[in-house]
């Protein structure tokens, strides 16, 4: 498979599971529609793309990487509703369309981004699945990566530094727990769901998802600023962007790009070792530095 | 020990607990301020009494118990915070303090209250537990009672219902979901916690807590028109009450006050089999229906 068909095996995969899983409840129709509206709406899938490719490195893909998929997908997509609120980023679009509290309304919106949270630890914590040691492991993998300690510190610290300007290293802070650290999850439930406990591997696999975790940021940065010159005709470092710090601006375009690159490269050597089966994951970093959008 | 003994060593067990395990992190200090503030805001603990007291019906209380008692209040707390938000119920005040968004700011508000559900989970899954199976139940039972089959779908209706008449069945549907699902959660795993698997045990115990949990939510409709009455010298009804369906409003006082008696009545028979040694739950039902505030 190359990345394009594992991308569309990927995004297939999830999109199935969470449509069967997120099953219809009469007395929050309004809620579940709100909940389906943010989970559907067009994504990548990259985290799930991430599960899948690991848990295929030492077997096959199971029940509980898609579980694993859909429960991390959830969590990506309650963050997106509660960023997107007026008292956060107020934001009206995303992808193109009405964000939640647009299309519903506010309150509807910090509902559904609540129960898309529990949502994932509902997936995580059904009762049909035969391996509860497994089971409690993901949990405490995706809590740990989406609670207080990653998350939702990152967008705490996200919002202290609009208008401030701050250092490569807190700016490395901030992304290692905003985006970092959920992608860092994706990889190790990948692999958490096929049962791997050798903390080589782990290991291994930690430091390729920590490399890569950070180049989708820096590339996300280079792309605000590309794109805006392209499109919007704006210069770089425009008198809006000024208020957010970014790679670019740290480090120049070409810095930034460099960055990228070294991550990447970091990123790939880390999985050298699982040979041709990582394959997917080697793709995965290069088209995490080259997208473009 | 009496009620009032029972309720201080609850009370101090659970803020114990909460207060060792919500352990700081000081890339996101405010956040675990802001959960802090909320978290032990002087609530009564009802939750977490109904948790110790069910699981002393089998046996010693353990650390499993501690855990579901203080992942309860957690999740507890969240809705609160969610719940005082401006696009909510927007309430600037609650027991009498500043409500979080008030104290802090309104994205804090929407992060703690994120960050607290999180923090739930964090607690039922933590590794140096040894029961797997144990925890997983507790935390399909928590999911399940807070989430969109459950509390939040209480609250969807609860903000649809608001200037509408409904009737009593649907008011009890409302309250099933908004904070009986919890109230029985908090037995459920309570006799979760020290192991208790029989289903005649868990189904009596079960309906004791759907009986209290209405019970809990007709006398806060009560208190609300008594209260009323006696510090603000505002009639029954009043405008501002209007808007919200009230069993008082429904049934009338008396009637709303004997669907109280009914409901402890019909809680105290369901645990009747467990004898002395449910004294605490029976003590627990009659305060739930005398308290004036």
């Amino acid at each position: 498979m190359n990345l394009e068909q594992f991308s569309l095996y990927a995004r297939d995969r999830v999109d199935q599971y969470l449509n069967q899983t997120l099953t219809a409840y009469s007395p929050a129709d309004t809620l579940h529609e709100a909940m389906r509206y943010s989970l559907f709406n067009g994504g990548k899938r990259v985290r799930p793309m991430l599960a899948y490719a690991t848990a295929q490195l030492f077997g096959e893909v199971n029940e509980l990487t898609d579980a694993s998929a859909g429960a991390i997908e959830s969590i990506h997509a309650y963050s997106l509703i509660h960023d997107d609120l007026p008292a956060m980023d107020d934001d009206d679009l995303r992808r193109g369309k009405p964000t939640c509290h647009i299309q519903f309304d506010e309150a509807t919106a910090i509902l559904a981004g609540d129960a898309l949270q529990t949502f994932a630890f509902e997936l995580l914590s059904q009762p049909h699945i035969q391996q509860p040691v497994t089971q409690l492991s993901l949990i405490h993998t995706l809590q740990a990566a989406s609670g207080r300690f990653g998350m939702i510190t990152g967008q705490m610290v996200d919002l202290a530094n609009v208008g401030k300007s701050i250092d490569a290293q807190a700016l490395e802070g901030m992304h290692r727990h905003k985006t970092g650290a959920l992608i860092r999850a994706s990889v190790k439930m990948g692999a958490q769901s096929v049962g791997v406990t050798n903390e080589q591997d782990l290991g291994a696999l930690d430091a390729y998802a920590a490399a890569i975790g950070l180049a989708f940021q820096v590339q996300d940065d280079i792309i605000d600023i590309t794109s805006d010159t392209q499109t919007l005709g704006k210069t770089q470092f425009s008198d809006e962007d000024a208020n957010k710090p970014t790679y670019p601006k740290l480090l120049g375009l070409e810095g930034a790009q460099a960055l990228a690159q070294h991550l990447h490269d970091e990123a790939i050597a880390k999985i050298t070792p699982f040979g041709n089966k990582a394959t997917p994951l080697v793709e995965l970093a290069s088209y995490i530095i080259d997208r473009n959008h």
